[in-house]
C-alpha cells in the first residue's frame, strides 16, 4: 500500500489516504519520495478550477526521490538512484510528438496528478521514460521545483533559440520567475524583471535580473518600448497585454507559461506592424529536463525553497495559497 | 511634373493631380510606371481607415515599370531596367532592423503612399534600396501584385522555416490568398484553402490547394483538429479564432497578414496546451522580394489579374471595393 495525502472534494483539506497500486508494470518505476514541491497547478487541480476532477486526488508533481523498484523492461534506472518526476507520468509513445522527442506535447500523455496519484505520498509510480535521473551536484532538497517550475521556464530558451546577449523580461517573480531569472542570467541574456512587489525588486536583482520594472506602472512599461526579444509571463492574472506587446522588439515574442483564465485581447496591428508573436507552453520534454539539469549543475542554479514536513501538508498548501511564498514550498520527508 | 491620380478627401474619388517632385536625390531612382496593382491597403489609406491621413493621397504600392533616371549615388540600376516598388519607398538605413536586412521592420521606413506619392501616376520616385529588379521570365503585366500581396504571403515561409511536406492552410482566397496557394504548392507543402465562397473552392484547387474547407462551417473546421503546421490568415474580418487554433498541430502557428480591426480574443490554454503561436507580419524585405521573384520564375507562378487602364482608375477602385475581384486589379499604361 502507498501512504498518501489526498483531497476528497474540491478545495477540500488533504487527508491521509492509502491505495494499492497493484503490480508494477514492465515499463514503470516506483520512486521513494523524499521531497515534493507544491505548484499552483496542484491547487488548480485540488480546486477543480480547470473543470470537474475525479476525487480522491493525490497532488504533487515536483517529485524527487530514489528508485525503489523497476519494472521488468526498465534497464536505465537502478534501485537507489536519485530521480525526479514532473507533470507527466507517462506518454503514448506512438504519436508524432513522442516520435520526435516532444513527449510533453503528446495528446495522450498521463498527467501525474489527474487520473493518477501524485507525489504527496511515500511512494509514486511512473513510466520510466517520464522519470529523469538527477546528476551529482544538485541538492535534492532544492531539486523538486526544477521538474515543473524550472523546466516550464527553461523550455522557451531552447524552443525559441534564445541566445546570449538577447534581452529577455520575466513577468512575475514567484516559483517560476525566480528560476527564470537565474536561467536567463546564466544563459548570458540581459534580464529584466517585471514585478508589482517592491520587496521583490531587490530580490530579483540578487536572483539575476539586471533591471526591474513595475508590472502595474503603465508609464514605466511604455518607457521600455521595443526593448525585448522575449517576454516570459508567469502570472495568472490579466494584465494590459497591449502595453507589454509594445515593449517587444520587431520579431519579439510574448510567451505565456502562466495560465491566465481571461482571453488575451490582442490587437492584430501590434503583431503585424513588427512581426511579433504571442505563444504559450507548459513544462517540457524529458530530454529538455536533462539539458536543464546539466545547466543547473554547470551554473550552480538553486531554487529558493520554504521546507515543510509531509505531515504539515495542509499548512504547506495554505502557504502556497497565501501567495507570499519566497519562492517555492517543498515538502520534505 | 509628375501626372498622378489623387484622393483629396477621405473616401473621395480619385482626380488628376500634378506635382513637382523636385530634384532627384542622390540615393533615389525615378520609375516610369507601366503597371500598378490595387491593394486593399490603398483603400484603407484613401478612406483614412487607419487614422486621419494627409491629403492629397496618391495611392499605388504595387508598382512595376522601367528605370527612368537614377540619382548620382545609385550604381545598381540602369535606365530602362525593369523594376518593382512595394509598400516601402525608403528606409532609415541605420537601425538594427536595417543593419540586419529586415528593412521592412524599420520603424523609420517610408510608406510609398503615406507622406509620399505612390504609383497611380506616370512616374514615381523611391530610394534605390527599396526598389527591386525584376528578372527575365516574369510577365510585367502580372508582376505588380507580387510586390505587396506576394511578398506578404511569401515572407512567413522564410521567416518561420516552412518546409516541404508541412501542412499549411490559407484563410481567404483573394489577392493574397491566390498567390499563397501557388507559393505553398510549389514549396512542396500540403495545402488547404479555407474559403466561404463556393465558387472559389474549385478555383482554389486549380491554384494549388489540395483540400478546401468552408471558413464559416464550424463543424468542418472542428473536424480538422490538430492538422496544420501553419495557417496564414489573409482576411480582414473577425472569425472564431479559437476554432482555427484548434486546427493547429502542437507547435503550430496562426499567422495574420490580414489586418482584422477587432481584437483577437485568444484563449491562453489553447496556446499553452500545445505550444502554439499567434503572430503577424506585413510585406517583406527587399532581399525577400528578390528571393520571391526568383522562386516565381523557377515555378512559373502567375498572379491572376483584372486589367484596367489608368484613366479608368475610379472604376478599378470600385471593382476592388466590390470584393468580387478574381484576384487582383492592376492598372495598365
Amino acid at each position: 500500500m502507498i501512504k498518501a495525502y489526498a483531497a476528497f472534494e474540491a478545495k477540500g483539506e488533504l487527508k491521509p489516504f492509502e491505495y494499492d497500486p497493484g503490480e508494477l508494470q514492465a515499463n514503470e518505476v516506483e520512486i521513494d519520495v523524499h521531497y515534493c514541491g507544491i505548484c499552483h497547478s496542484d491547487l488548480s487541480v485540488i480546486d477543480s478550477e480547470w473543470g470537474q476532477m475525479q476525487y480522491p486526488i493525490v497532488p504533487g508533481h515536483e517529485v524527487v526521490g530514489k528508485i525503489a523498484s523497476v519494472g521488468s523492461n526498465v534497464s536505465n534506472f537502478k534501485v537507489g538512484q536519485s530521480v525526479g518526476l514532473g507533470w507527466h507520468a507517462g506518454y503514448c509513445n506512438s504519436c508524432a510528438c513522442c516520435d520526435s522527442g516532444d513527449n510533453n506535447l503528446c495528446a495522450g500523455a498521463q498527467p501525474t496528478i489527474m487520473g493518477h496519484h501524485g507525489g504527496f505520498a511515500d511512494k509514486v509510480r511512473a513510466a520510466a521514460n517520464s522519470v529523469v535521473a538527477i546528476p551529482d551536484g544538485i541538492d535534492l532538497a532544492l531539486a523538486g521545483p526544477l521538474f515543473c517550475a524550472g523546466v516550464t521556464v527553461f523550455t522557451p530558451l531552447l524552443e525559441f533559440n534564445i541566445k546570449a546577449g538577447d534581452k529577455v523580461a520575466v513577468i512575475g517573480i514567484g516559483g517560476l520567475g525566480h528560476l527564470a531569472l537565474q536561467f536567463l542570467n546564466a544563459w548570458g541574456c540581459e534580464v529584466t524583471a517585471f514585478t508589482s512587489s517592491e520587496s521583490k525588486k531587490q530580490e530579483a536583482l540578487t536572483l539575476g535580473a539586471h533591471h526591474t520594472l513595475d508590472s502595474r506602472d503603465a508609464d514605466e512599461i511604455s518607457g521600455a518600448a521595443a526593448s525585448f526579444d522575449l517576454i516570459i509571463s508567469t502570472v495568472n492574472v490579466k494584465l494590459d497585454w497591449g502595453l507589454y506587446l509594445n515593449t517587444l522588439k520587431p520579431k519579439g515574442r510574448l510567451h505565456f507559461v502562466g495560465a491566465v483564465l481571461e482571453p488575451l485581447d490582442i490587437n492584430v496591428f501590434s503583431l503585424i506592424s513588427a512581426q511579433r508573436s504571442v505563444s504559450g507552453s507548459a513544462v517540457g520534454s524529458p530530454a529538455t529536463i536533462e539539458k536543464m539539469l546539466a545547466f543547473v549543475v554547470e551554473h550552480d542554479i538553486k531554487a529558493v525553497v520554504e521546507p515543510f514536513s509531509f505531515e504539515d501538508v495542509n499548512a504547506a498548501v495554505a502557504r502556497v495559497r497565501s501567495g507570499e511564498t519566497h519562492y517555492r514550498v517543498v515538502l520534505a520527508k
